[in-house]
């Protein structure tokens, strides 16, 4: 799955990843009436109202891109209804030869994770027969409980040749609480990128491993330590548009091969018809308005990749 | 809801949870059956084996006990139909006037952490009407990502009178990998209960805070320094019987008070019928051999809390 995923993006030209965080204020009026008048102002309703509002953006960007990647804390909010809005939408997405990487920071440890990384990537047993409870390509997982957190989903990985993005160092303000201690003289985030390094090493693509890191668009400096600390591990940069990162602070996280990192927007892609920019596609146009953000942001990222 | 839980404690004389990590084989065959033999060898099927072995378990224990604490990631890996078995899980134990424990182990950071607290321990916005997408008293957090990942948590429990346990020192034998490193000269851990106790104060109780810790039964040194780090905040201990943590251990967990620790016992509990010294239950007893484990766990802590 990491060779399909580096393939498209060298195909597309494209090291993008299409955040899919619906809130229910994103989705275009016209969408919610309908799936209101249908199932009424209820979870099933607003459940229907994401994943219509999905599809959308799918239908008019899965050319362009790689990977969607679904934040499913946004489905979970609706309950079992978000949850089968999850499931439409990474089903979907496969069904257009997408990588879905789910955003779920899932972590806990033995038969536990190997719980979360069976139910998200592989087949549970039940009675003779197996199943899929959801499926997506890749996963997000928290590091904080150590091996025993991390070694279950990659065995689950390994059999089913999918993957998966650990947390070295988030995008956000406060991860430095943590993340930045010193330990040795070096931050908490370092050692866990050694780790990485090391877990990569036992499930490895063609040129990349299956085992990536998580590290934020908005402290660039640091990616260009943990660059190297991971040079087989790719990259998965969020915080890239709204949440402050730019182009030109994306190139410590490529390799001099013009890959290793893929970088997610979410809002900036979704709810593109809500900027100014975007403006003339209206609510109506919101897909089309996607389209457009993405066809920007692919130019705008040539600056952090092309070598 | 953390005063509730307290004066249940109290009440019962039992700081026990009950953890609900159904594994299907962990399912007696008679329950199995006629689950499958409704819906067949299918995810349906595997949910409704699950609810219906721990709705027994629950009728056999819920006079004894003041919580449970179902492990979502046990439902989760039958995709939605393990996810309808958790909603109906939770809700039947509230109908019973127990306490539940959402173990959920999510963390993320600002609208994402919102919409997990919201999706399972609030209320989200459709339209004009409120609902309730999971409905959890309390719910078990990453710390990883700093205050941006626990004050959305505590904002939302805030509002509902609700808590949370945030993960501390885990039970299991990699946790000090990152956990143990030293910051300072002490462990991260330590940094984490500090960051925990001002967390806490934040969202008091009558003598307690409704932000807790998971400091697991393994490390009862570590447990007797986390205690007087956090003494306002509850401690949630795992890894008591079947991980290795013995009655004699948790003494340093709890308070003077003979308070300020709820001990969990999940397989030791669940899957009593399976041990020798249940095995006189059989099968079809397994919620008797239950019932009657929580009465032997309730004798056996006294000698960690009775001071």
């Amino acid at each position: 799955m990491i060779n399909k995923m580096i393939s498209k993006i060298k195909k597309l030209d494209a090291p993008i990843v299409v955040g899919l965080d619906p809130m229910l204020d994103y989705v275009p009026e016209h969408i919610k009436r309908k799936a209101f008048s249908e199932f009424g102002e209820t979870l099933k309703g607003a459940g229907e109202a994401i994943w219509e509002y999905n599809k959308g953006i799918i239908d008019s960007t899965y050319d362009l891109i790689p990977a969607v990647k679904p934040q499913i804390a946004m489905y979970e909010q609706f309950g079992v209804e978000g949850m089968v809005a999850f499931q439409k939408t990474c089903e979907y997405a496969k069904s257009k030869d997408l990588v879905v990487i789910g955003d779920i920071k899932r972590g806990d440890i033995g038969s536990t994770s190997t719980a979360y990384a069976v139910g998200h990537a592989g087949q549970v047993q039940v009675g003779e027969k197996k199943f899929r409870g959801f499926d997506e390509d890749f996963l997000t997982v928290n590091p904080y409980l150590g091996s025993d957190g991390i070694n279950p989903f990659i065995d689950v990985c390994k059999e089913e040749k999918k993957g998966m993005f650990i947390l070295v160092k988030t995008s956000n303000p406060s991860s430095g609480e943590f993340q930045d201690q010193l330990v040795d003289g070096k931050p908490l985030y370092e050692l866990v990128a050694s780790k990485v390094a090391a877990w990569g090493e036992e499930h490895m693509g063609d040129d990349y491993s299956y085992v990536g890191a998580v590290v934020g668009a908005t402290y660039p400096k640091m990616g260009e330590v943990l660059r190297k600390i991971m040079p087989k591990n790719y990259i998965l940069v969020p915080g890239y548009g709204a949440q402050g990162g730019q182009a030109k602070d994306l190139a410590p996280f490529f390799n001099e091969d013009g890959l290793g990192a893929i970088i997610n927007s979410s809002r900036g892609i979704i709810c593109a018809y809500k900027q100014e920019q975007y403006a003339k596609f209206g609510e109506q146009g919101y897909a089309d308005a996607s389209r457009q953000a993405v066809l920007d942001m692919k130019e705008d990222l040539k600056q952090a990749y092309v070598k």
